[in-house]
């Protein structure tokens, strides 16, 4: 089995990229080759799998066609830039998070003979749009607030229209905010969610805010990595024409992640959260989906890799802290 | 008001040119010139508004900037492929459709200067695809069973955003099954809920390939063209970011538009309707919308023309046939 990892440098592609290899298989099919794709090179890992790592700009008409030549039989699409760079760079949000995916399914189509490779397109909450119901349905209208959100909605779309043809056999998959997001701080509005975990549990201060009722939905990337191989080889018959679907996760509030940390890490880690109230990002955070209903996918078999935010944070602490943090 | 109508050589393009011409003006607005555009030439009114005819093809990515580059200051856009030729011509469908109307609002875009038109946009019913709720509320979530449902929903979508993002103010109505349809039969799968009731007024056999019990959705064309007025003219901070709006109708059976007619017209007309059940079409239209609730249009003010399917066939009579049909 051919395997095709678009956007396979950012978090998820690579930590996605790492449990393939690992496994050597993606359900009852080994792996044969993987393809590797992003804007900046993906490290080429250790394996004897043969990889190919192809650097390219997702939003160039010309990239498609080379990357599905091969005729990848799975290909999970993960390429995009985030909601804070869409909302401010227009043109580039549509050029990459919308024509991009429009070029690709294009490319797949134009290989005809019957070449018809499951596609995994990680959409995103953003799809949906405040004032919400306490908890969002599997049946809830999209009304993004941001052109990102509409992006993923417009792809969404695209592919379940292209599957009922028979084009490709699609399914869209919406994460949760994935936490604990590792690596360093960034300037994602959503950051704190992660920042207020991470940091603290390596001795480093973190910058809480927004105030601790602030409710969200979170999956750990093991669970982000076991939504997509799950998307990768069940049976998409079972979801019928409507190939579009809101991940599991959980809703807390801060005040029930910061609780979680003290139960996990102890009230010398709390206390490097340092509250900082800023009006901006509680605004924008105002808008954002605090919990849903995820019935469907739940029938469907996706399920996360915790029952609890303290599941959330060890996870952590095991896959990326090996085993330590910071008391 | 230079007011410009994409799509005016089509039924409701025409109508609405009609009623805007007739009244002189668009709510509190004299019309100063209009521009009718379609890919045909639609016909120059006798009026003494000065109106310009363009006859230029949707789908061309050359089209839109010179039809906007008068900055009109309401743009009705009823551009389109119809849902049976979007289905067969997969790659014209997604052209006129949606690449059409992101080449128009990209050109709105590309004025700058703060031009911010007025954009009314038809979409459809088409957006919802089966299974349903008895009624689809305003809250139902898109799942279109068609390529061309699925283009209107995205063009919803794109007009949403660029609404958001301050580059236009536009609207999306989706409309009912526009009945009594005027003119000859044509091969849409949905013509025969006009066909049993016009041609039998015209004195005409019309085949009615489904049963009595099928239930649809219906407004006049009266009622579209009040709908695309109020569109062009309310306030539209009323809702807020969601502008997106499923139309009021009028949730009939074949059996009751039967009955309907047999009281309007008598059982000589209602004769002429043959029954000859076709699978095909049976099955179509089991897929399509039967009942809506429309809170949110009617709280912001849409109404139709009609109160019962006997007005349906008045309007038609009335409107179409010079109060006169043949008993």
């Amino acid at each position: 089995m051919h395997i095709l990892v678009l956007g396979a440098a950012g978090m998820v592609g690579r930590k996605l990229t790492e449990k393939l290899l690992r496994d050597g298989r993606l359900g009852k099919h080994d792996i044969t080759r993987m393809t590797l794709q992003d804007v900046v090179a993906p490290a080429k890992p250790a394996t004897s799998i043969p990889i190919d790592i192809v650097t390219s700009d997702f939003a160039d008409p010309g990239t498609a066609a080379p990357l599905v030549a091969g005729k990848p039989d799975v290909i999970f699409h993960l390429a995009a830039i985030v909601s804070g760079e869409a909302e401010a760079e227009f043109d580039k949000g549509y050029r990459i998070n919308l024509d991009g995916t429009r070029y690709l399914i294009d490319a797949i189509r134009a290989i005809g003979g019957g070449y018809k490779p499951r596609l995994v397109f990680t959409s995103s909450i953003a799809v949906f749009g405040a004032p919400f119901p306490d908890k969002i349905g599997d049946e809830f209208f999209h009304t993004p607030l941001t052109s990102y959100g509409t992006q993923k909605s417009i792809c969404e779309l695209l592919i379940a229209d292209y599957t009922r043809k028979g084009l490709l056999d699609g399914i869209s998959i919406r994460l949760p905010t994935i936490c604990v997001r590792p690596g360093t701080p960034n300037k994602a509005a959503s950051g704190f969610f992660s920042n207020i975990i991470r940091e603290p549990l390596a001795g480093h201060e973190a910058i809480l805010p927004v105030s601790e009722d602030v409710r969200h939905w979170h999956a750990s990337p093991r669970s982000a990595v076991g939504f997509l191989i799950h998307a990768g080889t069940m049976d998409l018959q079972a979801m019928g024409a409507r190939r579009n679907l809101s991940m599991p996760g959980m809703s807390v509030t801060v005040g029930e992640q910061i609780a979680a940390l003290d139960r996990v890490a102890g009230k010398g880690v709390v206390a490097r959260i340092v509250r900082k109230t800023d009006p901006v990002i509680t605004g924008i955070v105002s808008g954002w989906p605090r919990d849903f209903a995820t019935d469907r996918a739940l029938k469907l078999g996706f399920t996360t890799a915790e029952k609890t935010f303290d599941d959330i944070i060890r996870i952590h602490i095991e896959d990326e802290l090996g085993g330590k943090f910071v008391a």
